[in-house]
């Protein structure tokens, strides 16, 4: 099986990371194809670089023309799922949604752990139209930006006040809430004696189950293949 | 006051038509301004269309140095109202929810008449986030393209047929679902016996009354400010 | 164009207040009316003095015969709002809804501080009939009867408190829970730096909106003309 | 135990119906007495009437000065139910949440029949503040006004007619909608096969289980005792 | 009237427990018989206790001969409520729902004090799937198992300092969570001055009410007769 | 990976056929072991089946000794699954939420096709306790009872027509409602150009996914492991 990762950001390096937290998850015969988008925001942390990010990313996906059988999309809470699900034929999970899924399967509400305040309503929205929002206890940040998750112990420790937070709030499972947390299920999980969910490696996991199960995106609805029509993507400056 | 009303595709006529729209509606001193983006899709229908449209009306939106009081996104159930608040400092706002704020003050359910089928959970979402879904009763398409919508008398039978599906399902109040549908309010009103709300001068009206009132977007939540970083708004190829 | 605004109690200086509060946001047309039911509470301050308003208020507007075009019932939280539509033919905005809307369009989550906790039910209720409640974080009250408003400098921290703890709720937005209040929006917005909305001051301008745009009451549903009966307005005692 | 019921409009005759509904569900030991407001509507269809309803219901208890141990307030969707309780020191039951109540214990969902189109959102909001709504799969309106109730015939085959559509929508219990239709429930409970319950017997045998219990409304929160104040109950023209 | 009264597990006492709390509310001429189940868990205190016990009451029902004329299921929270309404021909009443319908009629919001945190799910479930959790505040546990209610004092002192914690949630009436807490509701009610509903009691005044009213389980959807089939409900171990 | 399938009811055949369709979703190195209550429900259909199932399933499992890694719950909403989670240290995976989680990522809304009418409610509330209805649009019945299910064409059929009414219920995905469906997903798939989910297999692929990422049931809310007390499990009749 091939996988398809997108990045949301252009900052090489996470791409890199989010591969490697997908090669993890992956079972032996799938291969991890990491993209990262050619413009849009450094990092997203916020609507408008969620919309920037949007658009780049799609952009991206339809100007790939590699072999793939899913798609794996690595922006926790951030714009364009329901894009490539009608621009593509493959399957596509999005890593808020997948580990979501998971979560519940784990305990009766689950929390996730964010970067910034700035993000939650996004991750909320999110959740609640991939159908998973009802046992959502709490979204809590930890007020780390993207790009200061690179510091482990200071992540770390972040962490781990957020999720006090959130297990006051009720959850009896935790979600990384961003791309960038990945790897940190291990650290921290053990500390807090709770589950944790890492959604690249949630969203793998899901994509090569609807790849087995020769499962893709209903073309009956919503999703149905996008109308032919003139679009420019690119800003004529 | 001075308003700029941005489109959400690239289609100068319907840029025009909505001006023309939004000038009817508008109080004798205030001026109004259309913007067209440079790229984008054509027309809007569907999720792909809107996420690339919500990029481009946001670089739209940056790139534009006159001055103004308000913005008005024009683009019925579209993404990228959230981004343009964190980017600006005047309000903004969308036509979805101006018309679904009025709706509510005049009866106690009101039916959204929109193009296809295929937008009809975007504006769902987009009712639901700007917190007016609770009193709609349905969304209904008539199965229409935005760039059908020139055939006028086609427009207002296929707008009746839905409306009286929109009435069956509760509606006491009809929202025009589409900024190309501006100006049928007059002629579909009359027939139906109800009141039949534009969100192009409703929202003109909400921007103007928000203007008045000294009024604009909170800084202290999720619409703060973007944090400052490298973003690309452009394809490098 | 002639606004009517309805003080809910039978207190003339509280309708003045009220009055200068409507004359400051309405348009340079607009003429403003206040009337003061001659019957009912004093103060509306719970369920039975809500209820004893809404038959007092609604006697008042039956009676009045001058010319107008728009009624604003200036009762925060109070009943009656939805027989003033079945009995008028003009547009009818309650304050509450009205405050409710224009905060919508401010921030993503807003929050109502009102007089005293007895009022909160109420103040939920017409918020969530009014369609408006989806986004509201919490109504907080402070701790003071509507004639206790008179003592501006004791309002003004009482509110600040309210306000610190309708934030730390999520609300980015405030609403002023009470007619009386109408003036503080000015005092308070700037030191919390966050935008603050009077409901006399929102409804004046919806209802200068929905005149201009030649909007009125749907008479297809609930909101039908009342059916002709036997009605008696006043106690034979 | 001595129950007070309170006919919603000034019909003697409905009183008289009333009292007779209540006394063959009463238990051996309880006296029934009947109320009629001397001002107010002559039968309650909307929101107009309902609120004059409230206002003079309210008066005419406040008036009462016979001892008695509990209220039944008989008025299906009419407001007044909360003032009631804040005025008075012994229970409040209202026929439309007694209804449901018992509904709720006899199937999964249940379904109103009400007299007009017109009392549907009056009904819905009053069982949902009620806390009741959650399992109601439809009201449906038998289209009969509340005076037309005296045709015995005509209102069983309207009330049939009707049933089947809530039965459609997923009702497997059914709740007389209306004072009105009491005694009803015997004669169409069988031809329907489906338990019908009555609001009046329901409201008596719940407030003769709270006296047993010796249990009153809560003064802790919004239903506290009425502030001391000046409160003007009859219009001084 | 005669009730059967089924204790959810296993210890004779408490059923005992059980059934003087019935007889004290129990009308004159109603006969209280309390059932142990021969099978099931010493006390049921979370998901598989509450499975087994819901088998164990189910069989201990379909085995009784005796004459009855309505099920009070004595297991706050607890599973089999659905399956004893298909089985039987008479009402069945539940303490859990039986409990929150009466604190419906007496406060706007209410809160349900239980024994240990694990079972709040399962409470929160029944309340919901029973159509009346929506004005329930808060379920909140005192800390102490089933057996370990029998120590008067210090259930006595963890029901007020869980009680604090409903009402600061907003609960104006509190719910008695557990069969074996029958008979706390007059110590700590007027400690606490508010309304305190035993659900032992309020389930016998409500099949006592059905019984009257000539009331029992709709046979037309889910509650349909159990189809004839193989059913074995012993361990052939 | 070893994963246990439990089938809801004593008909050994129908255990064999989940095995089956459990096998063809499996990755290579996963082994699938049947298990068939000893005691039980030769068919689950209905509250009552439902509640004596989950009591035999739950003893079924507590009596195997043999390794497992997860464990799959093949009862299409039937009760037990949160008992297995407090009683066992693996994962455990219902199919009913299963084949949900998988559908949420095919298309905005699914539906489910069950067996009876009578199962609805039972699978509306499982499919909310495990957080997944948000986007479920209808449960619609095919009318055939489980075991009636072994006629393929019928079957076929009736799905058919169920089907169509889901799709116009807003379903752009369907799931198979019951165990004893498996396999039918290719068959109808195809004809109905939609997306179809079987639970077995889905579950098969959660449970996989769930062992290869090391994650498992939390303990720290709910799902605690139960507390150490008598309990008997078999009739003592």
């Amino acid at each position: 099986m091939r996988i398809l990762v997108t990045n949301c950001n252009t900052t090489r390096s996470m791409t890199e990371e989010i591969v490697r937290g997908a090669e993890a998850a992956a079972a032996p015969g799938t291969a991890i194809t990491g993209l990262t988008p050619g413009w849009g925001p450094e990092s997203a942390e916020g609507w408008l670089d969620s919309y920037l990010s949007a658009a780049a990313v799609l952009d991206t996906l339809r100007g790939y023309d590699g072999p793939y059988d899913a798609v794996v999309m690595a922006g926790f809470g951030e714009h364009g799922r329901e894009g490539a699900r009608e621009l593509l034929d493959t399957p596509v999970v999005d890593i808020t949604e997948a580990a979501a899924h998971l979560a519940c399967l784990l305990g009766r509400r689950y929390g996730v752990i964010t970067t910034l305040d700035r993000t939650r309503d996004q991750i909320e929205d999110s959740l609640r139209t991939a159908g998973v929002d009802r046992n959502c206890a709490a979204v809590v940040s930890a007020g780390l930006g993207v790009l200061d998750l690179r510091d482990e112990r200071r992540t770390t420790e972040a962490f781990l006040t957020a999720a006090a937070r959130a297990r006051d709030a009720g959850a009896e499972v935790l979600v990384l809430g961003c791309a960038g947390m990945t790897g940190l299920q291990r650290t921290v999980g053990e500390r807090l004696g709770m589950p944790v969910v890492d959604g690249v490696g949630a969203a793998v996991k899901l994509a090569e189950s609807l790849i087995t199960l020769g499962l893709t995106t209903s073309r009956t609805g919503g999703y149905a293949r996008p109308l032919p029509k003139r679009r420019s993507w690119a800003s004529p400056g």
